[in-house]
């Protein structure tokens, strides 16, 4: 895919500036879509929602949006810029626009991949248009663009210099690892889409990671045990779906899910952290025993799949996980990037020792 | 300020259940704010905006954002709620509406201040109503409320039980510390006001901390120092006020701005700090340039201060404030969480050896 097949060129006036630029937009449908569970999912989905009816509403919906997913590509070009669209405008009032509807771009180093910047979105439309990075020299870069996590994306262009290169490119990673959880693996409240704690696990283990964070929801359901199991590849599944499942479907559910997987990945190692200690819970007392009730029970199913004899098990407790200075949330329940970090270093730290 | 004096009594049906609450509205006008830099400034602005005519526009709007202001209150509530008024209900897309526009709570322990909730703004309406946290003990506790950072706070009332004992309080301090800067002063982009690192920088050192962030603004103008010559106690002065200040202002307007500071305040230590290493000049050249030539142009005049005789002056360059591994921001320029827990590191050391 070099630049010569390149077609569009594109001319715009640049707002405040009597200048025109010319340009070379590259379409989403040049680039290979990375971070996916299957192959050939639907526009930027992570599933293909009519393959799996059996999903709760909710559920399917949440599978809409690209969370995880990115493409790489080489360039030389001294700008990068993108055009945007996603499904809606509506925000959360928890989280940056940039980490909902907004892109983040790195750049590969000899020692990994380095920031290099975020696509901001326009607030009030579905549509955006933003600069990424200006001013490099011309040299080849690989860039890697994480999509939006919380607003399905209908279509992308980047946007490069005239004359600058352009290959797609695919990353090769060591592992695969499958991570299902809530709004916490979906990416709230991180302030950009790499910064996503799947994200930033994925960099840190040269790991492709499957982002199935479904915010508001993980809870456990045999629907969506059925689609995990269809996940081909993985060498390592985590279950971070403690925190929307109730005490009871906790006991009810877990016993099963596990059972599920175990059916279509007989040896793959399955990593089982429970809830962080979210800190609504240092004053809500209500917030605060269910939470026990929560890990207490999903311990005990642990337990209990060990001694009906279920291997590869690993499970990681809440203490710690994001500190225990009570500032690693935003609102009592959703990390920051600080309550992110702490738990990437126990997260991170028990995968390397699996592997 | 006893219970008994609050005479508002507010009846309101809950969504979604017919259960009638009755509540305790305690009004802004009962409060003592607090965090302010002068007695007496209209409404809850940072400043009287008509007294310093002088200003430029944008930083005279500027300070009329509650940015570091707060209160203090004893109750035994079980629930703790807020109803307030935001001039707009305007955002940016690279920080969470409950740092621009929502209230941050803590509450004290015997080692000091502990995150309780927030209120988190309605994204549509200037008005909102906001649960910050329910189902406590009704034990007295003492509650700090911060501020919304970065949208001028047009009226508050906190609503608790009908039966709940309410004191306001006021905090005492070891010390007095003044912070000009930009919109990392401000606040931008930390996920909640409580996470700014004026707000922790205070909580740190048991210190009064005035924060005097001028969101892209804060370049030395002889008016704005004549106002912070105003204000009267302060035990340090930070000027962290290099990242949107041109090489050219910066060469030009920083001696004559501390001979200003030293004219009311002759012996006030005053810590001077380079910009943050923005990384959007990972790559782009011009912004990394450009922010050479901002700090190398701050040092020269700082060595200029000291060999015009000038004494109590500190220093921090830009080395590791926001740490290294280029994941500080949330867009190349502001801090998220953890590049603010980065900086408040050497920062706050800094400070604790000037003290």
């Amino acid at each position: 895919m070099e630049k010569k097949n390149i077609i569009l060129i594109f001319l715009f006036l640049t707002c405040g500036s009597l200048s025109i630029y010319a340009q070379q937009v590259v379409p989403a449908s040049r680039f290979e879509i990375q971070g996916r569970p299957f192959d050939n999912t639907p526009k930027f989905h992570r599933i293909d929602t009519a393959k799996y009816i059996g999903l709760p509403a909710a559920v399917k919906k949440l599978y809409t949006h690209a969370a995880g997913l990115f493409v790489t590509f080489k360039s030389n070009t001294s700008k990068l810029s993108l055009r945007w669209k996603t499904v809606d405008a509506g925000l959360g009032n928890n989280s940056t626009p940039i980490m909902s509807r907004g892109f983040d771009a790195y750049i590969k180093e000899v020692n990994g991949w380095r920031f290099a910047g975020v696509a901001r979105p326009d607030l009030k439309n579905m549509e955006s248009t933003a600069t990424v990075v200006e001013d490099m020299a011309k040299t080849e870069k690989e860039f890697l663009l994480y999509f939006p996590l919380y607003k399905e994306l209908l279509d992308f262009d980047v946007i490069i210099d005239e004359n600058a290169s352009f290959i797609d490119t695919k990353q090769s990673f060591d592992k695969t690892i499958v991570i299902y959880g809530s709004s916490i693996v979906h990416g709230a409240s991180a302030s950009r889409p790499g910064l996503a704690y799947p994200a930033q696990l994925g960099r840190k283990l040269n790991a492709n990671v499957i982002n199935m964070g479904v915010s508001g929801n993980a809870r456990m359901e045999p629907a969506v045990a059925d689609m995990l199991s269809d996940i081909g590849s993985a060498d390592l599944i985590i279950m971070d779906c403690v925190p929307n499942s109730s005490p009871e479907e906790i006991k009810e559910r877990t016993f099963n899910f596990v059972k599920r997987l175990r059916k279509s990945h007989p040896q793959t190692p399955i990593l089982m952290v429970e809830s962080i200690t979210r800190q609504l819970g240092n004053y809500n007392l209500k917030w605060r025993a269910r939470l026990i009730e929560q890990n207490t029970n999903f311990r005990l199913q642990y337990e209990r799949l060990q001694q009906a004899g279920y291997k590869n098990l690993y499970y990681i407790p809440t203490d710690h996980l994001i500190g225990d200075d009570s500032e690693g949330t935003v609102d009592g329940t959703h990390p920051t990037d600080v309550g992110f970090e702490r738990m990437l270093k126990i997260i991170g730290n028990k995968v390397e020792v699996i592997f």
